[in-house]
């Protein structure tokens, strides 16, 4: 990987950003790096964008980040079209994401979009032509906010490597959560997970982290076995260990390690009673951990930096305001020079070349796994994915890659949700005639054997078999 | 008619367009020429309307419009201040129209208006001071979606004059339809009608068609002679005569003739829901019309251009997306030059002059139908019209044209709408006294030896005799 | 005070317009000074805030002020992020209006705020760190609105000291009425109040007019008195007296005197039914007065000019439209250099200086009553006050002044209302227990004795027991 700045600000206009992964450590650090010139040198950028057009398409309410983004656009010099609440309006007159993309895309110079169906930014990426920017995708991706949270912990602790953050409150529902979880896990972190009851962070964002960041995640038992005295009920926990086969030998003991050394700091969320499809009876307020000035005089929180996304609601309470410790109002101010940098790299318009203070010399890379592309009926699990709305589904591909174990998982490409689905096949050309192929439980052993590119999978024994396949179970 | 290009533009400057109609021929083939220009010299525009500021006023949902208007005028480098899905807010606390009109003509330099009542724009255009373009008044008009339309197909075809057009789907409630088809009649079309079952386009745009525009309209029996072989259901055909009593004499011929040459364009419309009243229980989604690929490789629509004024819902399949002749995203794209070049030449700031590659020598202009002065209590019949709405009809004056005919036609001022009232009289001078003057059924023979100027018409026998006359029928 | 117009520029800088009484009387009148240059040389402020964003929030419908904003804005040469209708949506997802201020304020420079709670301006004002302008808080003030009002009367009069205006219809729910009211009290005017049946004055308006602006409310009896032939049912007689004890004398010859000399203005306000909890059945549209012709050619009206805040439904006949008295329009217009003056100054980007026409020697300042800081729970009474919002009243501390009296009042220093608590004790260090002091009645004679800082009032006698206090009355 080339350490050339320029050639990595290059390599941003005209790309999209749909979610964190799209683009690479280095990338993300010269984002970071900009955002940090654009703060102090805010009038060179004064008139980076001038002539430009952003359309701010908000098809749920978020005033705040929305006026975040249009300040950023504003105060690049650059020009806004909006369309707001639009659930119900004339954009939504029956008509595709597709069509819409092509049709503004033909407008503007650059899309933001947030809407409720997840994946639908990378929708709107593929068909508009331009530059868009995924501002929230139900509970799915807000991968600028991720930007906005590094840049803060960036800048307050000096370095982006191996930070220990807790994520606290609601990280089920939470999607600002589960981007910055990947992305700390990308830049070496531990990340200790301390849910609302009930709350926990849903298995398709543990198991990423598990397949995808090269760490290791503790729960359960040992987790129980490595709380000492002082720690807070914690979930879940995930490491990047310092050293080869460190957590294999004593998982219980690393834990502990790790826990006795506290947080840099407390990414604290609020309940997010909007996306709850059936508020539970028996969650009540009081379950819901709250952060207060007690918390952060215990051991472990003295250094704790306060991170939330805002709007708050109880769960940061109001006599930590005046803590120097307290960063969330700063940490919202900080979404515009942070969204600046990201629109003028996107637009190619940066008048300025940085230099981040930290390189990743191994650039993490997504790993590849193997595209799926078997048409076997699977459809995505996630009723609020994109490639499951009928207005989409008429003209979407279902596009999943596979993670490779047992039972074998599809990950749809555009909502990261992950299903294993219970029947598996092989496409691998033999002799037999298809109808006398067999179908097989997904969890077998047999299923093992087959290699990935021939592994076909099925979402029920009656797709097998309308598939022509015949039970391999005798 | 002077072909000064130059005067053309000044003339355009401070006036409004709320109907297609307020535009000579020369000045629509003068603001298409800008257009062509504005796509191709864009940088010398970004400046054009510098310090000027758009009022985008909506009063009915529609964000693809209002981004396309917007977009426009930020590429003038001008300003904007929106209101939109203001049904149910402060300018209408029951307010007037006009209030509205002269309050925000003092703050803007220009009116952008959508409204639900028909004729609305045009009632604003009177009252606010500057220029006003009707972004759509209800089922009325939309005048710059027909300007966008007629530069798709000058720069596609080469030429405005003599094109062959088939209207495709809902011919009743879509407005853009009427102001295309009145404008193609000027520029000397033939239009093919081809609704969705129970879309027919509504007796007063054919009449009007047939009335103004110097062509001729073949319907029914004659139709239903002339309709070949791979011909479609035709409803209605227009045509403009290329010689003298061409049609009179083999009207089932000609008709035919211009039939098997084919079409230039297809323009299809989406079924328009939201104006329907009572969603008819019969009118099922399998009677509306696809234009799908097998269509297009049917004789007579081998080189069909297919235009939409978007969005589509099922009319357009998706199959046609690559097809070239699929110009409906393109023509999308080409309403912000064509919206450019319209606002900078009513706001004066036209930095460029353009030839128009169309001049027309003998200048369309509107039928001088003769105004109808008589206080006779006739209204509009049209419940839509802006005359009728409550806080309007306080102050409007109610204006007609008179259409004369068996029976006379009163044709309304703000929403085109025409109607019949069924009782006459004159107004001409004589001997008797007024209580013995009398009144005729509008169908009568006496009706047709009454001059127009002096022609009374009255809205039922009530009215007549409530004026003090008397029924001449014994 | 100084009459150095520089100096009262700069002083402008920074500070926010919550209420007119946050200026000075020199202050306003450099305002108005400056809007009149705005409307004079607009061009040399086409960029006198460039680079500055405005954010618009308004959380109740209001498209024409907030027009008028955006387009003073933007004729700054600034630019606007924009919330309109924001009662639903995500700044409101149950967060305070500290933390939105606090969040915003980190975006915008400036800050124009509409919300239903009265004085929901003035704690934004608090927290948002850059200056915040009130564009209407519930049924408390809308002071842009006094400003555009003032300029038009110092325009077309020539003077703003000693007007003599009837207020006219709604003066109960009219905030822009009471507004006025106070600032035309500033300037030593004559205020006759004419409301519809039912729509008087509140007392908390009218009793601050005696309390803190110098003058004589007359009322009842004595007006009955002064009441003459041709002069109008008139409610209230507020008067700034022209030699020391005139009024006392004969209270009824002064009025008289007053209401013979005819009005310089009639400022007409629309019923504002939004505003009313329950629509009595018993206010009907008759008893609603009416300007028109006919009143206009009234003794006493021959040279009334004519304002209103707009919009307008019944209470100004559209046959006075063209009237040159009639300055509705005009009054509209000029909101936007108002606005433009204002907005500059607290930017502190004017970029002209100018002399206004009236300096006020002796400057008027608030009436400075004393602040009551006991902590006896009282709490303001009017349900719409922040102060009383469930998400407002955890951080919020109630503030008032103590107006001396019998009995004493409390009023509140956000949203001005007026109360006064049933129960006083002293709270006087003497020597015996607290267990012994007592309470008494608020009209006591024995509470006119207590030095207003040791007063202490409760809002009942439980509330006092559990102070610790004895009932004083035996």
């Amino acid at each position: 990987m080339s350490s050339d700045a320029g050639a990595v600000a290059q390599a941003l206009a005209g790309r999209s950003f749909a979610s964190v992964d799209d683009f690479s450590n280095q990338e993300l650090a010269y984002i970071l790096a900009l955002a940090s010139d654009v703060a102090e040198y805010k009038e060179s950028f004064a008139y980076a964008c001038r002539g430009k057009i952003m359309a701010s398409l908000f098809f749920e309410a978020s005033t705040r980040t929305r006026l975040s983004f249009e300040t950023a656009m504003l105060r690049l010099g650059g020009q806004l079209v909006s369309a707001i609440d639009i659930g119900a309006t004339s954009l939504a007159k029956g008509e595709t994401l597709a069509d819409m993309a092509r049709v503004v895309g033909g407008y503007a110079d650059l899309i933001v979009i947030r809407h409720p169906w997840e994946g639908a930014a990378r929708v709107v990426a593929e068909y508009a032509g331009i530059p868009v920017i995924n501002a929230g995708d139900g509970g799915h991706e807000h991968p600028t906010q991720t930007l906005c949270d590094l840049f803060t912990l960036q800048r307050e602790r000096g370095r982006l490597q191996g930070l220990r953050i807790a994520l606290w409150g609601d990280l089920r529902y939470g999607r600002t959560v589960h981007s910055l979880a990947f992305a700390l896990a990308r830049f070496g972190a531990t990340i200790v997970f301390r849910p609302g009851i009930g709350l926990a962070a849903p298995e398709h964002v543990l198991s990423k982290l598990a397949t995808d960041y090269g760490g290791e995640l503790v729960r359960g038992d040992v987790l129980s076995q490595a709380e000492g005295e002082g720690v807070l009920p914690v979930d879940a926990l995930y490491m990047t260990p310092r050293s080869p086969h460190q957590l294999a030998m004593l998982p219980h003991l690393t834990a502990q390690l790790e826990l006795d050394q506290g947080v840099d700091a407390l990414y604290v969320t609020r309940l997010q009673k909007e996306r709850m499809e059936t508020m539970k009876e028996d969650l009540r307020p009081e379950d819901y951990p709250v952060v207060d000035r007690s918390l952060l005089r215990k051991k472990g929180f003295e250094r704790s930096l306060v991170l939330h996304p805002l709007p708050r609601v109880d769960e940061l309470s109001l006599d930590i305001d005046s803590d120097p410790r307290s960063l969330y109002f700063k940490q919202a101010h900080q979404g515009v020079p942070v969204r600046m940098a990201l629109i003028s790299l996107l637009l190619g318009c940066s008048p300025r070349r940085v230099e981040p203070s930290e390189w990743f010399e191994d650039d993490w890379r997504p790993v590849a796994h193997p595209r799926y592309t078997h048409e076997t009926g699977v459809r995505c699990a996630n009723e609020r994915c994109v490639t499951n709305q009928p207005s989409e589904l008429r003209y979407l591909p279902r596009k999943f890659v596979l993670i490779v174990g047992r039972p074998p998982r599809l990950r749809c490409s555009y909502c990261d949700h992950e299903m294993a689905p219970p029947i598996v096949a092989t496409a691998e050309a033999y002799d037999e005639p298809l109808s006398r192929r067999k179908y097989h439980p997904a969890r077998s052993r047999w299923a093992t054997t087959i290699r990935p590119e021939n592994l076909l999978l099925f979402a029920s024994a009656e797709d097998a078999e309308a598939a022509g396949l015949r039970s391999g179970v005798t």
